[in-house]
């Protein structure tokens, strides 16, 4: 196998701003625990850019750095962060009224969290229901509110060296693409006229891909999976990648039914309901932002198991997704999934898992990571411009894809894109898992 | 990447012949799966030899043929059964009293079943406790039993023209290897000498062995992993595997681990308990058994999880294996996992797999995939003479090595490294995931 | 304790014909199983009427009769079945089609089950969306229909000596009682005006008490539990009781929440799922059948635990109830139960309970002890003339009681109430649990 | 059913000494809680004589008073904690040690939790072999052991008026009764010759009831269910009762099996496998210190099941205990149940329960419970000298009954036996659940 050349990757000198928008439980669990981990007063456990390895060369040779030692992120110690929010507590406030974290750990960064202050929003609620936001933007158009973001990107931009995005901001109601999101010009002329296919997460993604600033969006809403947004990600170079944070049944779902179909094994049902008591299960609550999330839950297990190859095992497949609002737990999420499978000459048998987990400590170290690969990827040149990140797709519910390529769902191929991704642009051998050799 | 040249693999022409040793759960069930199988009465689900496809070229060329049209294996309809067994029923008294597979369609093959009987075996309930056998060979030595052992196959080759061996038989117990085990030349000795670290699976492997026959070995006992036979193998062109068939709680074990580690999420504790009533489970309630099958239970998470390198997610795992003999399941065993793991900032979170699977339906998929497989590389010349087949670790709780080489546990690199394995015999591209050229 | 006289019971001479008012999966297996149990072929395990005992005197006096020796019970083979479904097959092919029972099982009884065919039913889709019946009675008004069923009622008289009605038929649509349930008067006028108030599960209680019958609710509908139905009911001595088989998640329910309150442990939330795909899950698919179905489970909880005098551990409980159509599954319905309780100084724990259970083989065994019950009530002086059997609460998720009086939820309460109900008409010392004589 | 005459109870003036023997998690969550309640800053949840209510007459009456104000019980602001360990730490360090309640918690009662201090333990490694005691009582014989505890509960009784004792020390080893215990006076002489059959808990229960105090056992050692025990209880009045706090996995046992019962529904087999990391679990990990708490465990099935009178449900059960010493877990004991039952006609389901809870907040409110019900019994003229107070086992895995009579494990009837005493000798109408009088 022939060995890739390295690229020039810039380097990740100076300050990196990471501009949130939405500072409710994820971000709050974000910022809170960059900056504990800087005190050294936990780990960033979960994320691949601050804890993972990378084998390199035959199994045998012992190389496996550490990923951050091999590819060159920005360091925790340089991001600086801002964001945008429709209610104005500060992080402090916002951080213990999600509850994500022990008081005891706030506590200990109190000064630091309350410095940071949320700008007003761009917000409608006809957008997202449940929620009545008060520290908004006002504008006379969404084109005007988009200047008004610029201009905040602008100013940060005067602190720091460079800049990413990410929306973790709550569920947008399902929507479609429409004419306005065709090209660049259709949506700029949308954002003057007002378009009410244009959601306020839309706007914000045109404002930092108009800047050159990498978009990431961690939930299920249109926002830059529309032909404009890709056209204009490729023009500045400014890339973007996939939505819908894969955390935890999802996460777990994109994990085992790769596992029945690399046995074979069929499926016949598959009912997966959550439990969650947080803001954004409020706001899940309402069927219009349920709809676009299930839409994201649902789409995993047909790429995987590709039905149209194998009908005898996957075909008609029951699935089902539930969400439930259910206060008493919080943040503390609880997925429930029962399998029906099938095996040898048709055989049931049946695996039911229970994740109790905790959304938002999932989804934190993702966020940072995929803030981290973005800058990287604006740094390396064979990356920059190709726009949509696939490689990334790791991260993701909803991977986005070149048009007419299906997504990879499957966690496993995602890791080894990802891997392979980062040993090619540092021209190292790709990784097959073949080793003959070693049978000489 | 250059493309590999394709091998010159020798066609499965006439008969296979597969002998079977230990003809209980499993070993029924294979055998009257497969005439079902080739009586269009069912399907062979779960084994990737029959259903599975390979992905071949580019993610848009749509080249995804079945495996088995894409490597010549033997047909189900060439293949002949045969076998030893220290009861002396018949196949279809054997597979009524496992309970397994349905009256209805035990019923339906009757014949068949009825037709085959097993030849008395090598046994000593030294390395079987609780086992009692009546349909046993006497012999002077180990060594008089083991020219017997390859009697049988002589006797068996006049009838096919290929022949592999699989052991299906009970766990023996615990044994480490001795100086006995070293060379062809000590462990010829200790079969004349009756050496007590030789076990009946040893004597059947080495039998199989010295005819050319590959073996593979789907119990946790001490048989094939031993220099002796590795140098036989290499020898004779008889190619071998790892042990342990990887299916119920430890084939889950092995997706969900990789998962974790995939995500850099900590795991504190991983509890595992085990309710099953067939006869394996009453083999499994003597502590002498239990303890072989626990080694080969307790061994993945090392491997997969290396907490060398990642001290912080995986030192000082508490990990349990439990087995409980529980008669009112019959085979259809449960597996109970609790999970302790922990995420961002330290953050604690559980999860809960309960697999109501089927052992024996989960098992005999992979007994046709090993000897298909087996026959296949015996008639590669790339592979026959390399002993140790590692592609085949997929199948396997230990999979077998290259001395000073670790095992590969994670299902996915294994599925990763088959498939690769056959692509490469077949001069087909290798599979990495990179896929940057989609987005030139 | 004063012992209280026995009661002059009539003996149970002669034929109980019972008719069943829906004959699909708890009809089917109801009728199959007497037949099987009578043939000696089965148990009828699950029956108290059948396999029940009741302890007599004090606990070292060792007398404890099965209970069908107690009271004078109709025996199983002195009954005949008849009934009324919407579509006209007879029990075998209803029997198969429900799937409920091995086809072994069914074979052996085959003639028997063929031999019942339904009457026509009362029947209209305004009531039960999902369904469009073919067998149907047609009729000027609901007057003449209730008419034509006395008829069918008197007919089958002929036959036997004693009739019994149940209602096993499909959930109704949700209603509430108006001006028409009122009084007998008010109702009869209604049938001649075809009130819509009036839904078929009516007619038939109508006819059943005007013609003297004890009629049974397994279903959630509003039927017997109105005004004029009481009324009725005290008229004729035609005893009534609740609705609602308690059978799978309700029936743990109501073995759980008395066992939180016996400890005075909190409960915050409670979330009951459920997974079925027999017809049942069909109809209840649509939300007017759940939403009857929904209040019926709903209520469970706040009777048991009394919030109002237990604020501090029962109020304010999330408790939500969800069914869900899954086909894979059948008549093999799933429930599971997440449970937040918290204990000492309001920690807080959690309980999970998975039952998976078979819907119609837990329902059967009840419809028959009511029947049997109900026609002890009728030959019963003491009971016969009081309408509502407090006692048989132990059955149902919805009890029913006299008005202002709240009704026993609690699985062991209901079963002290029925068994002490038995002892006081058979002039047998009540139970207490009292027991200081032992240690005088 | 006539009324019984009200008891003249002595009031519960003046101050309660509570002596606790071994000061380990349960005891100093009971401590802590006690006075956290006191303080106001939490509720005695979990606690029947704290929180729980008794109806009173006839349903339609509304008289539902607190327990604690229907019988007299002694205040929580009356009671003075002392008692006995192995270990010198005070009860900060202990509660910290043992972590059940959090810091917060446990930081706001810190001073009133240092001031008690241990009194040097009466201890011997060979009955619990996994501790190694140093703050212990040295003596000539078991004889003068004895004496120094009496003279410890002297001391204590200067200050205060009434004393009950409770052992929440470890479970011992697994021992059986011999001649020793059979009488007072075997025992005495045994305690002068150190006979071996008489374990350290037996040495604090001879003291305590030779005092005249009664006395309670948490754990499954043979402690005052003993001959010698019974007779000294009756002679010196003070109340004795079972042992092994009923807390999480048999406390759910013991609710589920009689609804099992209740329906007729049979059983095939119950497994149980519980995980937990704290101290007690570390000590059960010894093999006889388990066998103690197993014995204790396995019992309860076949009292409330009664296999001798149903042996077409009940014979033959596969019952199963196991326990997992698992650090990750502390005191969050984990107890996962399954459950195979049968219903009608025979056909099988299952039942899983999985109970996330937390040991010691089960246990203390029982031990709170039984200190104040055995001060009552105490000073009850019609219980004082009855020695074993039968109506207490609702506490307990193993309740105590006078001798021939089976003991009750049914949690339900031991909750009416515990309410109808209470109602008893306050001289209210037993309840009955009758309730005919509703309709007439
Ligand atoms: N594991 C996870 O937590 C997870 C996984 C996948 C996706 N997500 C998604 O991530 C998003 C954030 O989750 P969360 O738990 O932090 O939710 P959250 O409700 O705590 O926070 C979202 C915040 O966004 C704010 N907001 C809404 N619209 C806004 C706007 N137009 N501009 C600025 N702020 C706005 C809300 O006020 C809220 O504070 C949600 O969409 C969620 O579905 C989360
Ligand atoms: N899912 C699975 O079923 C699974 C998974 C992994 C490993 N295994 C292993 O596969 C083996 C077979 O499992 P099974 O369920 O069929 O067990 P089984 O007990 O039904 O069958 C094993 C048979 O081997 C026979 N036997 C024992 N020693 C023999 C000998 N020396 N020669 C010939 N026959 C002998 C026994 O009499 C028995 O009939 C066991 O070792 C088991 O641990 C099974
Ligand atoms: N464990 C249980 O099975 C359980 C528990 C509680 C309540 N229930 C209730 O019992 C009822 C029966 O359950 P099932 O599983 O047998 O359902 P099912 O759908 O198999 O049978 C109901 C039958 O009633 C028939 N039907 C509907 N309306 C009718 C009418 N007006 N006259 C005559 N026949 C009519 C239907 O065609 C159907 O065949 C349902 O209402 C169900 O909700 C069942
Ligand atoms: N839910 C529950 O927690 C529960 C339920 C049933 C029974 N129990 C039993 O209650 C007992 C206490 O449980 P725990 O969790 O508090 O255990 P623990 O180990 O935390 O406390 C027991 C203490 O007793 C001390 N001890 C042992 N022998 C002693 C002696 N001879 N004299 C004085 N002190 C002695 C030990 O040093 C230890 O500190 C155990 O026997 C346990 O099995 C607990
Ligand atoms: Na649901
Ligand atoms: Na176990």
């Amino acid at each position: 196998m022939s060995t890739p050349q390295a690229e020039t990757i810039q380097p990740a000198n100076g300050k990196l701003g990471v501009m949130v928008v939405g500072m409710g439980s994820v971000a709050t669990t974000l910022i809170a625990g960059v900056e504990a981990v800087r005190k050294g007063l936990a780990e960033p456990i979960g994320s691949l850019t601050q804890m993972g390895t990378i084998r390199l060369g035959k199994r045998t040779d012992n190389r496996t750095p550490l990923i951050k030692d091999f590819v060159p992120l920005a360091s925790l110690d340089d991001i600086e962060f801002a964001g945008w929010e429709i209610f104005p507590e500060d992080m402090y406030e916002a951080a213990s009224h999600a509850a994500v974290l022990d008081k005891d750990h706030l506590r200990t960064i109190k000064p630091f969290l309350e410095s940071i202050k949320p700008m007003p929003a761009v917000f409608d609620q006809h957008y997202v229901k449940r929620l009545n936001g008060t520290h908004v933007k006002t504008g006379k158009s969404k084109c005007d509110l988009a200047q008004q973001v610029r201009a905040d990107i602008q100013a940060f931009r005067q602190k720091v060296d460079r800049v990413v995005m990410i929306w973790t901001g709550s569920t947008e109601i399902f929507m479609e693409p429409t004419a306005v999101h065709q090209t660049i010009a259709s949506f700029e002329k949308g954002l003057v006229d007002n378009d009410p296919g244009i959601a306020p997460s839309q706007i914000y993604a045109y404002a930092a891909l108009k800047e050159g600033i990498p978009f990431a969006n961690g939930a299920p809403n249109l926002t830059v999976d529309l032909p404009c947004m890709i056209e204009l990600s490729r023009q500045t170079g400014a890339p973007i990648c996939g939505k819908d944070f894969k955390t935890g049944q999802t996460f777990i779902k994109t994990v085992l039914a790769p596992a029945f179909k690399s046995r074979m094994l069929g499926l016949s049902g598959w009912y997966s309901t959550n439990i969650l008591g947080n803001r954004d299960g409020e706001v899940l609550d309402d069927p219009e932002s349920f709809k676009t999330k299930e839409e994201s839950k649902l789409g995993v297990l047909d790429y995987i198991l590709q039905p149209e190859l194998h009908p005898a095992l996957y075909k008609d497949i029951y699935h089902k997704v539930r969400i439930n609002y259910y206060p008493p737990r919080g943040d503390n999420k609880e997925g429930w999934d029962n399998i029906d499978i099938f095996g040898w000459l048709g055989y049931p048998m049946q695996i039911k898992v229970d994740f109790l987990c905790r959304d938002s400590i999932l989804a934190a170290p993702l966020a940072l990571d995929l803030v981290l690969f973005l800058d990287l990827a604006q740094r390396t040149p064979g990356l920059k411009h190709r726009g949509i990140q696939e490689w990334l797709s790791f991260y993701f519910k909803s991977p986005q894809t070149a048009e007419g390529l299906y997504p990879e769902h499957d966690l496993f191929i995602q890791q080894m894109k990802l891997k392979n991704t980062l040993r090619h642009i540092q021209g190292e051998q790709l990784i097959t898992h073949l080793g003959l050799e070693y049978y000489d």
